[in-house]
């Protein structure tokens, strides 16, 4: 007997689970949908070159690679966004650009599971590609929106700031090489707070430098008033400050201004943004952190490509999200099993039970037939356990005249006698 | 600069495609809740131990398999059934039986890529486990009916036989340890015919057997016939064949009598079933061969648990059906773009122009907004690449009326100052 255990990381996805992912999933993508984005799908595996490229960073230690049968040097995806790029490189000539793609799929990496990740995990990505408008900007934060209002979920601040306007400051502060160190420490501003944050910039970049750094850092007051304090730091960036106020004025004029942050904190680390950049929060729950990041980038495809791909794009973890709408307990996402289940009283009449479901499913209705004919309390408690709220009851003295009982599984009242027709409608009625 | 390609026998799917895909999908799974059958979703990557088991077949040449970071022998799955018997072992105390799953997702083999075959593929498996009943077996056909039907598919046929009828037939003919043999040769009929299928089968258990073997898998004449004549050759099975019979019944009440053919040529080789077996072959689209297989098996886990587990299941591959689907021509399953593009006139209106998009997106519509202020023949031409019908222009004037100009891409018809509640019929009436 082999132990049935999966592997340390990875998880299965029983019903109730698997059914909300696939629910989430079909909203997002009616949403993306709506939006013009269109759906595409790479491999799973790829030539480890392609992934890694010349490699030698934190995440080619996670990454799942092996050598195939054919003695290639394959690795599983560890994300959606190299692939995209080779992907574009590979199909430019077959696409138009602008290019707004999503892609909901599993990536894979091999991490420490002790803080609550996962090794096998879902992204949701989406980009548009081939522009540098400011539109495709407010775009991408809109979808952002829409998709998390699509999901049931309320008390969404996308949280933004711009990179431009960030390197201004630092040019200006002449910060040169400590340039990725100081991004990195005020990337832990939520963590570890403004005083310690402080601290480490002044023994990098002397006490004046971190003063004038946290001043557009942590200016608040409201989107205008910290716009106004960007712009007095960073009298160099007005490209990227008026940038900045357009899409402020998109969002007060589609009336999203209050659900939208303009938070020079967000700096996305070391990644490899170069416009806007922004990270996404939910107000009842942000001690999960971000739950959708992204920015705005020069060049997608370099690696693969001569062509310059300017683009904006973000990423939703779909496991993370998942774990917090359980929290939060966001209703409209619940698994919709089965609304009714005929039940088998006769196992003559196993016929006539599909033909009576079929009938109720013409009507619209989801509709289970149990196979056996085992003792009704039998039945029932499978019913329940499945989360089915009305039984068909259908015996030789019903058949004979073409009627059914219809029971609610939970008053356990029982209406005798009725004709498929009013079946339909009191399934309809229990379900509500 | 590194070289965009994919791994061979890997491909990328583009939007067309991919929408197409999601399509069928989406129906699938609707179909699937509509008759009570529930998702699941297990790792791509399992133990190698619990994918092979013991191991030695010919598959597993072909599986990716690899040591992982922890020195793991770990490996990527390679069908839907091995990682679902171990779900089953794994959760059954968490689980009601009858349980009803279905499961769409990738698995990967590293085949030989010259027979079209790809090396990861879609499988969409459903069973039924738990139960022995006649009425599960039908419900598994049902099903299969409904689900090609419902993407859009008509002249469909499940071809079924029973294993056990076939098995008292060889143990009448004291066949023995010939018998996997003679179930290869019986399964190439379709391909090699029936005289060279009897040459090969007399060789092995001489002309009469070859006979009489062959007296039942030739059987036609309509199902009834058929079934008189695994009555009369095999006159040991009655239990069996008493269960085709109720099948059959079952189908004619339903209606679907004429798409369910009785055919004792279909063995499905060495698989494990020991009961119903079935293929099913699209009317006009023979030479693909079947496009759903399955069968009923006594049990399912004894490699991960003691607990025996009857059931009856089938399997689709998702991409030999798509090629099929393509090839027929099915309309109904077609990508669906935007209905409608706002032009950029004007990227001072760029805000205006995302109003507009959502207020069309309010009444139902999928809308895309151009980011760019762009010479409108390249909007245009974008338009007509990404397969959107109607255009809405809106410059200062109409902007300054509150109004918005509606073109038909395809007549190249305009409405001049419409309303956007007048745009929204408009564009209805457009995309037809």
């Amino acid at each position: 007997m082999i132990q049935p255990r999966v592997l340390k990381g990875f998880r299965d996805f029983l019903p109730d689970q698997e059914s909300q992912r696939q629910r989430i999933m079909h909203v997002l993508a009616e949403t993306f949908g709506a939006i013009g984005f269109v759906p595409i799908d790479t491999p799973i595996l790829e030539y480890t070159e392609i992934l890694l490229g010349k490699g030698g960073g934190e995440t080619d230690k996670q990454v799942y690679r092996f050598e195939d049968q054919g003695g290639r040097d394959v690795a599983m995806r560890f994300d959606l966004t190299v692939p995209f790029a080779r992907f574009m490189a590979a199909h430019l000539h077959e696409l138009y650009l602008p290019f707004k793609r999503f892609h909901m799929a599993k990536a894979f990496r091999g991490e420490n599971t002790q803080r609550g990740r996962y090794r096998e995990f879902v992204q949701c990505d989406f980009d548009i590609v081939g522009t540098t408008a400011p539109s495709a900007d407010f775009e991408i934060i809109l979808m952002i929106d829409r998709a998390f209002r699509a999901m049931g979920v309320n008390g969404v601040r996308v949280h933004f700031a711009h990179r431009g306007v960030f390197n201004a400051v630092l040019a200006s502060l002449s910060v040169g090489d400590d340039a990725p160190e100081v991004l990195r420490i005020v990337d832990k501003l939520r963590k570890i707070g403004a005083e310690d944050v402080r601290a480490q910039l002044s023994s990098l970049i002397g006490p004046s430098g971190a003063d004038r750094l946290l001043e557009i850092v942590n200016a608040d007051g409201g989107n205008a008033a910290v716009l106004d304090t960007m712009r007095r730091v960073a009298p160099d960036a007005a490209v990227h400050t008026d940038r900045i106020e357009t899409i402020l004025n998109a969002a007060d004029e589609l009336g999203l201004g209050d659900r939208l942050v303009l938070d020079p904190s967000i700096t996305r680390g070391l990644d490899y943004y170069t416009g806007i950049v922004f990270e996404t929060f939910l107000v009842d729950l942000p001690q999960i952190g971000s739950v959708c990041s992204g920015g705005r980038y020069d060049n997608l495809a370099g690696l693969y490509t001569k062509e310059e791909l300017p683009g904006v794009g973000a990423s939703i973890g779909l496991d993370r999200l998942m774990a917090g709408l359980e929290e939060l307990g966001v209703a409209t996402m619940q698994a919709g099993g089965a609304d009714a289940i005929v039940m088998c009283l006769d196992e003559n009449l196993m016929a006539h039970y599909h033909l009576i479901a079929e009938q109720l499913r013409a009507a619209g209705l989801r509709v289970e037939v149990y196979p056996e004919p085992r003792k009704l309390g039998q039945q029932f408690a499978f019913a329940e356990k499945k989360g089915i709220p009305a039984a068909i009851l259908c015996g030789d003295e019903e058949h004979a005249v073409g009627a059914v009982n219809v029971r609610d599984l939970r008053t356990r009242e029982t209406a005798d006698r009725v004709s498929v027709e009013s079946a339909v409608e009191l399934v309809r009625g229990i379900r509500g």
